[in-house]
């Protein structure tokens, strides 16, 4: 379904421009839409806040089948396009065990970019043509910092 | 001059994808381009890491004459624009003053983000078009964080 904040809050943050955060900036120059979203971490053991990127290779074929979900129980995780395009969202509430009914897909609107709240589970990213940017902002380093689940029978995620 | 990670070592960091970097990650379907800038900033007074947006509503226009600099005390700065363009960054390195004759400006490729350290001079965002939307992280609150200097005669920047 189309990605709202109010829909996506149980997991996150939606990052985009919104009316109501509207502010000027700069003699205004710029408008800032201000925090949209807080990272959260755990700086224990070197923890730090990392801006990475990451770029898809291969696009995602639909009907899409998964098996595994992860989570990162030391903070959050940010993925913001660089650039206008949508891309697909799938989430679990935080908990100990996650469960196939308790999934949820999302597509964004093409100027959306979302932060998973700390222990939120999820797909690994998913883009949808190749060569796609995200910026990721996350803990380093990413050791000890991944969950995964493998469920017994694949999901069939069908084209958004 | 153009923007290269060596140039502008002495005040942040480049945020883009090198070769060096490039990682596979999510069963090679990404390249992970990783821990590109850390974000550093102080964690006192309810201080966090904050993600917004900064979005041009007029242009610059050159030549782009200015009196004011700023920097900000509690942490680093990034900028990471949405979408294909460049920008202009004038920065002078960290410390108690700055003098004109330290200003140094650069022109982005287009395909690059910027992360200001802790301290570093720079001028107010400046955007070339209209409506270009740059991702922000940097400290929130942004109380106290902003020291500006200003220049008794304006500096003059020609068009990059």
């Amino acid at each position: 379904m189309p990605l709202t904040a109010e829909r996506f809050a149980p997991y996150g943050d939606v990052i985009a421009p919104t009316i109501a955060a509207a502010q000027a900036m700069n003699d205004g120059r710029f408008e800032r839409f201000a925090d949209l979203a807080r990272v959260d971490f755990d700086a224990a053991n070197n923890g730090h806040v990392a801006l990475s990127i990451a770029r898809s290779r291969n696009p995602t074929t639909f009907p899409y089948r998964f098996d595994l979900v992860e989570r990162h129980p030391q903070g959050s995780q940010a993925f913001v396009p660089l650039g206008a395009f949508a891309f697909v969202v799938v989430v679990a509430p935080p908990g100990e065990s996650v469960a196939r009914q308790d999934l949820r897909a999302f597509v964004t609107n093409g100027n959306q970019g979302i932060n998973y709240h700390r222990g939120t589970w999820h797909l690994p990213l998913i883009a949808m043509a190749e060569r796609q940017a995200f910026l990721v902002i996350d803990r380093a380093p990413a050791d000890g910092n991944c969950e995964e689940r493998v469920f017994e029978q694949p999901v069939v995620l069908d084209a958004p």
